[in-house]
């Protein structure tokens, strides 16, 4: 186990009706004036935001909002964000709805206490300092309740791009699984993907002797395996939803990646494809994963044998491992597909003639990456291209 | 799922050298004049305190020294504690050791700052305030590093009682694995035996639904059952150690046991044999949780099959699961007996003729508590008698 350090020190509260705590949480992590921050409708249709103004003006705390936030959002928005925060003399960010939202907010947070461009830190500056931001999560999926991470795309060249630091760890985060049980079954799976994508792209290391940090993963993916079917058949499946939910989060914070190399791949090569086709990034995620997988099985035949196994009740062919292997890829397609996810490039709306570009950007358009990608197979454009075609089918 | 919240924010250094960081964690984390607090000659004589007070030196951090604390910490010296920290206007505690000596920091750090008596704490009494905590870990096993709890005995009739309080949670944990290649085989298994225990007493609750939070309990007992005989085959083992450490301090922090109710019946009824006799917590553990297994099986046959099935490796008997419980049961006293732990009353040196005494201990020397104990099976003085009598073979 590689030596790290853990500090997650967000506040959750979760369960039914939590949301009426909005008010005494930003009280108590410091803020007293607010920009509620939100996406499209269905936050303001289903009254969550009223409860939640309501919840704000219980405890006397000014507010202006800005809604607007789009899946895989834009710079645009943040910017807009980052000057109304300086003109109202904001001094808290409320997040409210899912990772697009909560991503955004973390960009304007970072970006209205810094005296340069916020793309800055999209582009490998390190973040120090930020607005302090609590989050009402209404979608589980991406864990950026829990991270320091937030993923932002540049309208100027549709550029998709992550930034990370502590300054952007919420200080608190409201998990209320009711919120999420009006998703529809696509949302859903797309969620339900993304978070298997988090668990699988830290199971690929080249860490030894992690099997605590591996038993940990495992379990979150076994828990994804079992919930999953429970909430398609019933979307008001309140406790399969707060399962889901607590696991998306579990998955993210990284208490079950500490110590061990991580991969990524499979996100960075999504990336491409919800930039250039503002696909779903679980759609793209479901796509992409199983793809990535079979180009570097033979890597570490072993680990994918092992989580064949382990989580997809797979038979250890001892004579052949690489079968087993194989097979636990193939029980992964299987069950994204099953849970309504594509399967290849066509059922996405990805295009076979973009794969040169595609592969281009993916390993030359991230600025200073000299080419390569990948945190378990060191990857270059001739293999990414490789893997995009493999997804063409 | 029950709503829960959840908030643990201690600082982790996790890995090979990371005691040399004491100095600079305490300075960050605020304080300016130190006890540290220890227990006996193997901190001193493994260099490890001296590598300590180098580090506060470094950072010209002043502090004093109060070693002493013994298993089962005693009331005694978190008085004198609390004397050497008022006289010595001390800000910070750094505790260097294994949960007896991070215990009797938490107790001292919360008596320091009251009026009243400290043992008010652990009477029922909320901790709500206490000096910042710093602990060096030097035995995984009772997870006090990353939780909120402390157990003290109280010299004035050998009582042994419990406290909690977020102000108890260490603002930093250091764990170096190596720091615990030292310790001795029963010391090391003695600690495996409280981790499983912990996770245990989460895993036995009456909520239902809660998939999440068994299955990381599930991977934790799983990462013990792997790691434990390759420790006992070699004690230097880094990885293996690397391993168990994590494990502890996710069993513990809570983030597994959240939204169910859990139990602690092996715990208390342990307690009371610890206290009497004053032999290791694990030790206890190892005798007492067959027994209380045992004797609850009748309340909840498919919670006990389904860990035998998924821990234990126990082949599912569809046609009596009550077979294939009780054979995880006994997989779980096996595992424990091949770790060198215990069996039963006589190998622990308790003795049969105090058995009423214990349970009377138990059921009604908690103050407040009617004489009733647990939390997944409500048992009352002749059931915890009855415990004990399963133990006496």
């Amino acid at each position: 186990m590689q030596n790290f350090t853990f500090f997650a020190p967000t506040y959750f509260a979760f369960g039914k009706g939590e949301e009426a705590k909005a008010g005494e949480l930003v009280k108590r992590f410091g803020g007293s004036k607010v920009l509620i921050h939100f996406g499209g409708g269905s936050v303001v249709k289903s009254g969550l935001l009223d409860r939640v103004k309501k919840s704000l003006d219980a405890m006397a705390i000014p507010y202006v909002e800005l809604g607007g936030v789009m899946p895989n959002p834009r710079s645009g928005l943040v910017y807009q964000g980052i000057e109304l925060c300086r003109k109202e003399n904001i001094d808290f960010i409320l997040a409210v709805g899912g990772g697009s939202t909560i991503d955004s907010a973390k960009a304007i947070a970072a970006g209205t206490v810094y005296d340069g461009d916020f793309w800055d830190f999209y582009q490998g500056k390190p973040v120090t300092k930020a607005l302090p931001i609590g989050t009402i999560l209404t979608i589980a999926a991406a864990g950026s309740e829990g991270s320091p991470d937030s993923v932002i795309t540049h309208e100027d060249g549709m550029i998709k791009r992550g930034a990370s630091g502590e300054a952007f760890r919420p200080k608190f985060s409201i998990l209320n699984p009711e919120l999420t049980q009006t998703l529809p079954a696509y949302q859903t799976s797309c969620g339900i993907t993304d978070i298997i994508a988090h668990l699988y792209e830290r199971y690929l290391t080249n860490t030894k002797d992690v099997e605590v940090t591996d038993r940990l993963i495992e379990s979150l993916i076994l828990t994804m395996k079992n919930e999953a079917p429970k909430v398609m058949a019933n979307l008001n499946d309140y406790e399969a939803r707060a399962n889901i939910m607590w696991a998306g989060m579990v998955a993210h914070n990284n208490i079950v990646g500490v110590g061990r190399s991580q991969d990524w791949t499979s996100h960075q090569i999504e990336h491409e494809l919800s930039a250039l086709y503002d696909c779903a990034h679980g759609a793209g995620l479901a796509v992409t994963m199983p793809a990535v997988f079979t180009y570097n099985l033979q890597h570490d035949v072993m680990r994918f044998a092992q989580i064949a196994v382990r989580v997809w009740g797979c038979q250890m062919d001892f004579a052949n491992p690489e079968r087993t292997a194989k097979e636990g890829i193939e029980a992964l397609r299987n069950f994204l597909i099953s849970i309504g996810m594509p399967k290849n490039f066509e059922e996405l709306g990805a295009k076979e003639e973009d794969i040169e570009k595609l592969a281009y950007t993916c390993c030359y358009g991230r600025g200073n990456e000299g080419g390569r990608i990948g945190g378990f197979v060191s990857l270059e454009q001739k293999d990414v291209e490789a893997i995009y075609k493999l997804m063409v089918f």
